[in-house]
């Protein structure tokens, strides 16, 4: 079994690199950090890159500060990359996989194309922390508070809060494992998924005040403009939860989240519930995505973008 | 063992009735359709009862529509009281109790007094759910679609989306045997945890734009009036989360929702992370609560309510 072959390698090496994708979210910091603090603690040597900074809110996972940004001048027997479909996730530290005597592939993506020496992907997980905690408990070893932290928060994360279809019996069975350490997880939660900032509450006001309804409530529209941001000193990450808002109301089918990008120019964010394929609707202004979320650029005055998607939404209405 | 002698009770007897507290939330329903749709299903027969009308939100749940509100003329062989930790908490229905040939209290507060024939209390149940699962399980018998929808509803509503520290390892093994009978379990928890009306996002909107922030932004003060409500064509129970908005800054220590009751008559809702005792507080004006989480009323017009709340948040400082 492939995981068995991956821990002899653990086993018989001690100069480790991890490395996970760009812009990484909750599953790529989580998993990375799980089995950094992991090999530490069986004693390897182990250093954990990204390409990018890390959110701050990540901030509270033990080893955060560790994880570097550009290569160091070394060689490593082992080099593991993590949720990464294909090596191209890994931006300017691509270079990594030439300084390693086996490169590890762990991911969950059905669209890996297996890039490296030894590739595990398995596509039934619901994050990689799932995989990383088989990868541990499968080779014997024991996991601590500080790698349950992690791997929890990967989880938590990619499930969203285990709410998603991705979540499985197993992914709720490693996650009990792991609150089984004595994590904290009420406090993780907390910061994951319960904490607005100032700028964001105020946002939150603002956007939720420009909510316009059509077509007997099914459809609704918020925008966010860039005064709106300016004036509760907020930036445009704060905002990009807001289409939730539209789109989580009772009598709603598809939500549209409007949000200037510069004059003339907006980025429109939308998603459906059960019905209307939205995809279909941001492919018809350049855009993509998915069935139920999707996205695209339109350009025109707040009012004339407003208009050409309602009409487009209309359009499509089965 | 308990669950086996509650076991054998429903296999030697044909009629049932259940029953669960007055103010019912998710674990009361879900524990109740959830016992109330496996006991038809094993062909018994039951009759469900609550004391008040089950919120709406609650009625894709099987067997939603068959819960009474008002005893039939009926003797029951036995009847399950659940969640409720006296019988006090069973309003005009208490009379139940003296229509069955055996009443069995199945609980998980650590205040219930025992009151029934049969009791079982298991106070490290995250969910009356839990103990449900328990009891078809250990006797033999197999959990159906029907059954686990309402038990996951069960489960998941009590401990906040397993968010809570009543969540432990037995909630999430439970929980994944109960996904894994196909229940659709992302649509429930959209249902329970994603949907707003559109009054909500209304008052969100004007809730959220009162915010006021004191002591370097460690205290945060939200507040709506009766107006405002009427204004979003709201009702009291659509603000009765908001508080959280004023909680779930990052920078706040103490989050204060103030609430028209009347004119002159304001109610107070204390939310604290770490520090400040808000049951404190609140008895100073005759409320009380938790540590963390408490309300108290206050007299006057808004400001001095404010004001009055605030002093005393002041005072309590450390």
């Amino acid at each position: 079994m492939i995981l068995n072959k991956i821990g002899n390698i653990i086993k018989q090496n001690n100069d480790f690199a991890i490395v996970s994708h760009l812009l990484p979210d909750g599953d790529a910091i989580g998993s990375t950090l799980g089995l950094y603090n992991f090999l530490n603690e069986i004693g390897k040597e182990v250093d954990a890159y990204n390409p990018d900074k890390l959110p701050l809110k990540f901030d509270f996972l033990p080893g955060f500060s560790d994880v570097k940004n550009t290569l160091i001048d070394k060689h490593y027997d082992c080099i593991f990359v993590l949720d990464c479909s294909d090596k191209e996730r890994l931006g300017h530290l691509v270079e990594l996989l030439n300084k390693a005597d086996v490169v590890v592939n762990i991911d969950h993506h059905i669209s890996n194309d297996l890039f490296a020496d030894v590739n595990y992907v398995d596509t039934n997980a619901g994050a990689v922390g799932e995989i990383i905690y088989n990868l541990i408990r499968i080779n014997g070893f024991e996991i601590s508070q500080k790698t349950a932290m992690c791997l929890y928060t990967s989880i938590v994360t990619d499930t969203g809060g285990f709410k998603y279809s991705n979540t499985t019996s197993m992914t709720l069975n490693i996650a009990g494992d792991l609150i089984n350490t004595g994590i904290d997880f009420p406090e993780i939660n907390r910061i994951l998924f319960d904490t607005l900032t100032v700028q964001q509450v105020k946002l939150l006001s603002k956007v939720t005040s420009t909510l316009e309804l059509y077509k007997d409530n099914s459809i609704a529209v918020i925008y966010v403009t860039k005064d709106m941001l300016e004036e509760c000193g907020a930036n445009e990450n704060d905002a990009s939860e807001m289409v939730n808002y539209a789109r989580d109301i009772d009598t709603v089918e598809v939500g549209v989240f409007i949000k200037e990008v510069e004059k003339g120019k907006y980025r429109v964010s939308l998603r459906s519930k059960n019905k209307i394929d939205v995809r279909m609707i941001a492919e018809k202004f350049n855009g993509g995505g998915h069935i139920r979320a999707a996205g695209c650029t339109v350009f025109g005055d707040l009012d004339e973008v407003k208009n050409k998607v309602l009409n487009e939404i209309l359009n499509h209405w089965k």
